[in-house]
């Protein structure tokens, strides 16, 4: 085994999974590895204590007129259950069929620990980076990084820096290096519809009374008309159109057809906004999305009963440059349009993230083209994502920077799933990945 | 306190809960009190033991060419929590405001001991009846009246009758009469939803795959039409229509107004298929009910899952003629050809009934209207009942004979709930009304 492997596997054994505090000392015991690991690479690194779990910050001596680069990753993990579905032991790292099978061997401990031995191994090369480099490696990112905003607030100054990178996304196939530069924002709520002061009987009052759970059926069936485009007056305003680019690019990218999206999700047909394809439609388009729907007898069999109240969860996801507080401005004001008289609604505001782009051909984003160009032996394609990064909008917003996101996770690598893995193949990419990326990033 | 008041608290003090096996032998206890008052009033008593509950059946000496009058009613009651709601003890009866307070005083100890005592003060006053009395007692009604189907069926000739009548419907207002001549029917059943194999990450699928939650509420919003009619194709095709007299008698009747009916269930406004009243929409026209729908996250928040199912329980309240069978044809047929491609719908059938008529000017109607207006010294009114009576059907499907409803609870008689109660002129006014009854049946 590879000094590079071996250190993997030493960072995959630590179980830190950030949401059991049972686990606290496994966590705060791998960001001292990790902190050891870059003190010895010569970094000056610091541990700072959260409420929760550590943040590691490491730099190498910046100097004047050189790029500074912020690499970000993070080191606690996912729980493992159900444990029984895993072939081997989530934390004692194996390697079969050319993987690395662990919980964390992808998201994030393998690709964080490539950028990490990518700057070792240019190091060891040269004595030097090309860079003035920040390691921002944290604990909670699988707790939704509640103490990262607010240190990133605190410490302006200590992470000031000109660009991000983060290898915590996907490619589109193994092989194929990928460059994100787009993910969809983010709105939720919820909506309760009251009717009865009490669940009735159905036979008593069926027929005379409105039907909280008929009505919250009515409700969300306003909000698609049948060729899936969502009917909230005014959702499509600020929609940037697809360009002519991208449409060509991802008619052509593997693991995004409509054939991929049926096999990876298990439904028999993909469906969505007419005129779109399914990559379009999940990493460009806006939805209206229900996420649970609920009202009345829940058992098994029936109970003749008409529910008092009835509710669905919604969230909306959204692309550039739709505003969150906009559009739950709209998705209110057709709320009240359509609930019928009879019910009372409740609405109830859930989180926001706002939509993320930035351009790829920017010259940090050609540098990372470059950099993925160098590494594979291959272009890059360049994608956007159908999911929310809320610390890419916090980056931004805070530090006021964008971020490159090159990520090397693979469709069936069962990230938070059992059986996690990670290549061996995308590992020593990634290790090249950053020796490459820091290269072109400092010209 | 009278000696018929004393009757029906020692009747009350049994806690004869037929659903909870802990009280089964007070159920036994129950009836065996019911064996002795009917013996000791001269009648030949049966206890029938069945799989749970006793069955009580008592005649007087049948004599040939008397009408035979089939009296049924149950012991058992409904279950006492939240035991914390009620003002005095649910089991030991109490007299305030002209009520008797405890669990089974309307519901139906009240109702059934008025009909025994009607009988035993017959039988003082005239040493016989006017008609051939069966007393058809049960204590299973509460939980569905397993064991009652399988004993009629068993023992038609025991039980053979012209007419039955069961005190265990409602009043429309204190003190007014009401014979109940119809019973709507119901059918159920539950759909499910099926699409993606698992539940999905909402924001890397959503938009690009059918999300169960969304197409529930649609299939569920294709039931009805704005104007809340059943958008089901031939639903109304054998819906006996309302006769100009029901209208026009309904219509006078109190506590029947959309008033009422928003009182009583809370709810800000009536709501039903246009161009019908409330009690119309209630007694005489079918729906559609959704009893629970649910799919995708129940918890507290907000999860951003796109789910893998979905479900929507229904009932149909049914009317004359339709029947059944006929309508759940028509519900799958409407459930096919609405269901989008990209979800796969399950089909669940459930109970059913068939809804319940018998013309309340039949001889037997008018001799039951006569005795109402008798023992209340007022007319009668004529109603139907939105709910389903099971036991009704299975009188006419096994022995072949009609029911008469006369019931004698009123809307705040809190069945099944905290401070059961029923008024004292009520229990009186109900054993006038087996004495009349019985004489108008018997001519």
């Amino acid at each position: 085994m590879t000094p590079e492997l071996e250190d993997l596997f030493a960072f995959l054994r630590f179980p830190s999974i950030s949401t059991d505090s049972r686990n606290a000392g496994d966590v705060r015991a791998c960001a001292e590895w990790i902190v050891s690991k870059l003190t010895a690479m010569g970094l000056q690194t610091t541990l700072h204590q959260t409420e929760r779990h550590p943040i590691v910050v490491a730099k190498n001596a910046h100097q004047p007129g050189k790029k500074t680069v912020l690499i970000y990753g993070h080191y606690d993990v996912q729980p493992v259950d159900p444990l029984n579905l895993w072939s081997t032991p989530p934390f004692e790292p194996e390697i079969r069929e050319g993987k690395i099978w662990a919980r964390g061997s992808t998201d994030n401990k393998g690709q964080m620990l490539a950028h990490i031995l990518g700057v070792e191994k240019t190091l060891k090369e040269k004595g030097d980076l090309p860079v003035n480099l920040i390691f921002l490696f944290e604990g909670e990112e699988e707790i939704g990084s509640p103490s990262l905003a607010p240190f990133l607030e605190a410490n302006r100054e200590l992470l000031k820096c000109d660009i991000i990178a983060i290898s915590d996304t996907g490619m589109v196939a193994p092989g194929q290096p990928t460059l994100s530069y787009g993910l969809r924002g983010i709105a939720a709520c919820e909506v309760i519809l009251r009717g009865p002061a009490r669940d009735l009987h159905s036979g008593i009052y069926g027929g005379a009374i409105r039907n909280p759970a008929t009505e919250i059926a009515r409700l969300v069936s306003t909000f698609h008309d049948p060729e899936g485009r969502v009917q909230v007056e005014g959702f499509y305003d600020d929609v940037k159109p697809l360009e002519d680019w991208e449409r060509e690019m991802w008619a052509k990218l593997p693991g995004t057809s409509d054939d991929d999206f049926i096999r990876y999700s298990g439904a028999s047909k993909t469906h969505g906004e007419a005129g779109y394809t399914s990559a379009e439609r999940t990493w460009a388009r806006p939805t209206a999305e229900i996420n649970g729907i609920g009202g009345g007898y829940q058992g098994e069999g029936s109970k003749t009963v008409l529910p008092a109240e009835a509710f669905a969860k919604f969230t909306f996801r959204l692309v550039p440059n739709q505003d969150p507080a906009d559009i739950m401005e709209k998705v209110k004001a057709h709320l009240d349009k359509h609930c019928p008289p009879g019910v009372s609604l409740l609405y109830v505001g859930g989180h926001d993230g706002k939509p993320f782009y930035t351009d790829p051909n920017s010259s940090f984003g050609q540098a990372a083209q470059e950099a993925l160009r160098k590494s594979f032996g291959k272009d890059p394609v360049l994608i956007r994502e159908g999911g929310s990064i809320p610390i890419v909008q916090a980056f931004r917003d805070i530090l006021g920077v964008d971020t490159l996101l090159l990520g090397l996770a693979l469709a069936d690598s069962q990230i938070h799933s059992p059986n996690e893995n990670f290549p061996v193949e995308n590992f020593e990419a990634g290790i090249r990945l950053n020796q490459a990326l820091l290269e072109e990033l400092g010209k």
